[in-house]
């Protein structure tokens, strides 16, 4: 077009005579996108600069019950131009900030500023994946993206094939999928799981709970996984593999696919990979490596050693909305030959005419099991373009030394007892009391004193097997900025609640 | 903590002697977070600005090659704190923008200013909704908003429940999940598809590809999907669902669920959604409806009782980054009766354990497909604090307003031919020719010719059926400020190609 459009817009929506009704429906598009952004934007900023400073701390104080009721006031008010001050104040002074050195509960990491940015450039656009007139460069980037994590994992980016998701539980999804496609027979799909088939999974006791959520979403049933065990670090226990595989063959079942972890959530432990890739490989099983947490470790020349053998995966799911400090989503499925990734291949006469594609139009679609999908590759690429390859390594590193840090004060306080050793950035401990049950209760209770007090996030977890003793807390430490001084205020927090608690 | 921390942070961030590596490394949340997110928003900004203009148009000009070229030449130059600016003005550049009259081909619409500054809130502080301790204020805030959400379709707020969802296609396959775990047994979920049992889904031929993606996906299988036939305007037969239905029973084969669409991606049209309703409680089969597309007619007085009946869904779909102007994704699934939706219950020791949830801490972990998860309730919250209900159905009023006045010019267009009268915001029509296979080609090709040209982004689709003859061209008409002058400028761009073509 002309020109002519673009500034029609923008005389309907700007100008001193425009009605709130027509400044309320601008949008963020367009040669007028960025002035009607700008406005907004700042309210943004104030509103979230404001909600921090009332909160004050890691987390809003209180419980839930009146954290919710805060917010119905809220919503129940807010009304008009001012509401996006409003609400944003409320979700700021109401959030969990990982940004807080006493946020480090989870694998919920605090984002790069720069990283926040590029994700406002995709709002803005809002380019869509589907197909390729909906996302031009959008659709290129996320090529040359994969083909770079491709080859940070040691795969051939050439022959590789992949797609970003909303996270590890849809990657390893997407494994479990092409692994049950690949064996239980080229017909899956068409007609269903084959009567009389008994699916294995073969996973360890640490892994990902979706696992078993892929399992029976995926129609195997979750009972399809058996859980290997493994040792006090929760790496797989690579015998217990080989007996999981024989038990397997005197049932006459079917093992669909292996699941190594490398990160387990809790003790960031990797499985042994090689050892796992040669079982696999013995009996023709699918490797799926679930790598959303420790793939971060690819970044730092001291932890990338642990990975090794991650190239002899089938499939792998990578999330840089852990340790790479994106905002979520951050998701990436990689398969390890393009040739095994026919699973989602449709045609969709809307959206990939086969006429279109050879006339030379790429298209997506059938690389994820979303249709819709905002580009999440962005802001990745551009984090990678500001900081490089090193830059994110040495967050990983200052995260790493980090835990190293908190489990000597963990050794040398004599109130907490340290699980193990940190491998990646986690610390596994509890405060230590004789009896079991009473041990967990402590433990559960001084985490939620420190909720209520709005004081410390701090992780809580239970070790495998059975019965009370097992409920430990955990530091998940992904703020690279993070002192020892903080560090040691936190585990003294600990103490404190513990004592009370 | 007592702010300490923070003051250390800003110190180790801050200051003129602050390192490029520092400056790169700073985070977006925090008190501190606003202030270095400034900068790097106004690179964004500017860079938005800059690409769109450099563009001039609906979409970048040129062959997908030249395209992805450009994007390679760019990432490999682009390095550094300016990165991010170079970057944004590609992903511009390379854009097609829904913001431009002129790009009118998909269900991709312009977002709302306001609704792309509430995401930015989200990205910065990146709460995750798979535990309270993540997002508490988040939280609440969906449930709010999907009780809601829950009144508009027609539930009873108190007992449906439901999830926001990257879209439709994840929204469906949820709807699907339920409906198999129901009518397959309780024991589906544990152990797997039953053998024997011969799934039916029964959809229309115009029913979104995702319901067969699903199907395979859940190990159902794609051809359990059985395409009812459809009329002129692609709603459903009721007399060929009642055909189905039969088909099953004389083939001993299991109705798991019924789809019906309130909104077909080509035509808008809405499934007879009272007849289907009779017929799915006759067979006792759950009916899921995909109101991806038709769910905004909600927000408006004069398109809402197209949609009547959908309060007799088991479970719906709805996405508002269609109808509703935000930026992707803003996918929303609804159960009716909360007691059905069990399959995704989970306990996950280090997310929601059974004494956090005693003592009051509320988990939506058993709500979605997902793990981590971003809060997309927030930018919608926002969106309809600010506008209004009324505000948004009087840009769907609009939207649909220019589809008649669009689909008016086509049919005194003699070299134009309309396919049928638009129902919500889309027009299906050709450049008439008069071989069947001549016409599929002239049409496809352009529309080629338009992207190439980069003057317009018009959408195509086939009727159902065999055969040629059947390429349409669409016009997906989401943006609330075009004019008739720029409606008819499109089309007589379309008329054009077509004459070249």
């Amino acid at each position: 077009m002309d020109g002519q459009g673009m500034n029609q817009t923008a005389e309907l929506i700007g100008g001193a005579a425009e009605s709130p009704a027509a400044a309320a429906a601008r949008l963020s598009g367009g040669t007028a996108g960025p002035e009607a952004l700008r406005p907004l934007v700042d309210q943004v900023l104030a509103g979230l600069g404001a909600g921090a400073l009332r909160r004050g701390g890691p987390i809003v104080p209180g419980e839930p019950a009146a954290v919710a009721a805060a917010v119905r006031a809220a919503l129940a008010q807010a009304h008009g131009p001012g509401a996006l001050g409003q609400l944003t104040e409320l979700l700021a002074y109401g959030a969990a900030d990982p940004a807080d050195p006493h946020c480090a509960a989870h694998l919920h990491c605090p984002p790069l500023a720069v990283a926040v940015a590029a994700d406002l450039a995709v709002s803005a656009l809002n380019p869509s994946q589907d197909s390729w007139d909906q996302a031009p460069a959008a659709t290129a980037l996320e090529s040359e993206l994969l083909a770079e994590l491709a080859e940070l994992v040691g795969f051939h980016p050439d022959r590789a094939a992949g797609v970003l998701t909303t996270g590890g539980t849809e990657s390893n999804l997407m494994g479990l999928m092409l692994a049950r496609d690949q064996r239980l027979g080229p017909d899956v799909e068409l007609n269903g799981i084959p009567a009389g088939v008994r699916p294995r999974v073969l996973a360890s006791e640490a892994a990902h709970f979706s696992v078993q959520r892929a399992a029976a979403l995926l129609g195997l049933g979750e009972r399809a996984v058996r859980a290997v065990p493994v040792d006090r670090e929760l790496r797989m226990d690579p015998a217990a593999l080989a007996d999981a595989f024989a038990e397997a063959g005197w049932e006459g079942a079917t093992p669909v696919a292996v699941v190594a972890t490398a990160g387990t959530t809790d003790t960031g432990a990797v499985d042994p990979l090689h050892a796992v890739a040669d079982l696999a490989a013995r009996h023709g099983t699918w490797l799926h490596v679930d790598a959303a947490y420790g793939g971060g470790a690819l970044f730092s020349k001291r932890l990338a050693p642990l990975l090794d053998g991650l190239d002899r995966a089938d499939s792998v799911s990578l999330d840089w909305h852990k340790l790479g400090w994106q905002p979520a989503a951050a998701g990436v499925f990689l398969a390890r030959e393009a040739r095994t990734y026919a699973s989602l291949a449709r045609r969709a006469v809307y959206l990939n005419p086969a006429d279109d594609e050879e006339a030379g139009y790429p298209s997506l679609l059938g690389q994820s099991l979303r249709t819709t999908r905002r580009p999440d590759a962005f802001k990745l690429a551009a984090t990678l373009r500001v900081l490089g390859r090193d830059g994110l390594g040495a967050l990983v590193d200052r995260c790493h030394e980090n835990a190293l840090r908190a489990a000597a004060i963990v050794r040398r306080t004599p109130e907490l007892e340290l699980h193990c050793d940190p491998v990646l950035t986690t610390v596994v401990f509890r405060y230590a009391v004789a009896d079991p049950a009473e041990s967990d209760r402590r433990n559960a209770e001084l985490r939620r004193h420190l909720l209520r007090a709005g004081r410390a996030v701090v992780g809580r977890t239970e070790l495998p097997g059975r019965g009370p003793g097992r409920v430990r807390l955990k530091l998940t430490l992904l703020n690279p900025h993070t002192t020892e001084a903080e560090l040691a205020s936190l585990l003294h927090a600990v103490v404190e609640a513990g004592e009370n608690a």
